[in-house]
């Protein structure tokens, strides 16, 4: 399964907290994949989040995610700033996706973003983020700044927009796509009915 | 738990589906309330429904409502137009939602749209579906014109907008909104969590 994330998502972060557990309880292999969702929501004539652009519905999104965060016992505190610039966070996660540190420096970016509102666009929180999931922090992050760096994430980009997904998070198994943290139950379930 | 749905809205039929039996089965007290989405969207700059705005969003949801309708063993045609016109539906459920026969009506409408690819918006399957549910159609439809049946519509949808709601269907529970037919669980949960 793949599991189609952005770190300025907010409804990715339940979802990045859980994955990891969930699909090894059952047994389905999982691929991490980060995309930027600026360039999609351009696409679709969006300058910012939709949750910016209609306040009734951002207003919702923040209660909600409280509710989830509670239910799951993950920490929430509404960030001071949405949403926040998930560059350099994107294209490390892109570069080094399949890095046994991976799953935990994902973690550690969306608490420091979504339960401790520090602000990840800045490299000193990365840093520390990288380096409480056991990884080189200052060679990442000089890793993450070459050009070879920054087309993998654009090229990665283009793929999910050629997969269709338009919002995050996104679970694909065997091409079909289930949107949104609430999805990831039925994403297992396609994926065991399948086998 | 307060159901507020929209003929036209393609995430509702499932929900209308399911939520007398589920909430009869948890002992939950149910209200069905309408409304229209269109003056809801007009106010957030939409002129259409967003499925079809956002094309690659559409697609997915069709995809998805074909997927829920299999799980959940309803039928499931995709309809020849989209959106339909819940007008005459909608007064009708509006004015006689306290009708015993209301919730077969309710499902008979959704059936009739997103399963047989009937037009909604006309009077005749309007009154089949009356009829079937074991409504007196005639007189229903002759006092759905009114003017206080179209003004307790326009109330209503009013109500809708001021409690925060954005789209369909919403679930409400002392005040707490749930948004999207995959939330009936949830709120269902919150229901007895309060009590």
């Amino acid at each position: 399964m793949e599991f189609w994330f952005e770190f300025a998502s907010t409804y990715s972060y339940p979802a990045a907290m859980r994955v990891e557990r969930l699909t090894r309880a059952a047994g389905v292999p999982l691929v991490w994949r980060t995309f930027l969702l600026g360039p999609i929501f351009k696409s679709q004539g969006w300058s910012d989040s939709p949750f910016n652009l209609l306040p009734v519905k951002g207003r919702y999104m923040w209660r909600d995610l409280e509710r989830i965060s509670d239910a799951d016992g993950i920490g929430f505190r509404r960030p001071s700033a949405f949403p926040r610039s998930s560059l350099v966070a994107a294209r490390i996660a892109c570069r080094y996706h399949d890095e046994p540190w991976l799953p935990e420096f994902v973690r550690r970016v969306y608490q420091a973003n979504f339960a401790d509102d520090r602000d990840i666009s800045d490299k000193t929180v990365i840093a520390d983020c990288l380096s409480h999931a056991g990884a080189d922090a200052q060679s990442v992050l000089a890793v993450a700044e070459t050009d070879e760096a920054k087309a993998q994430l654009r090229r990665q980009t283009e793929k999910a927009a050629t997969l269709g997904i338009f919002g995050a998070p996104t679970f694909v198994v065997d091409g079909e796509l289930f949107w949104g943290n609430d999805r990831l139950e039925q994403a297992l379930a396609w994926y065991a009915a399948a086998r």
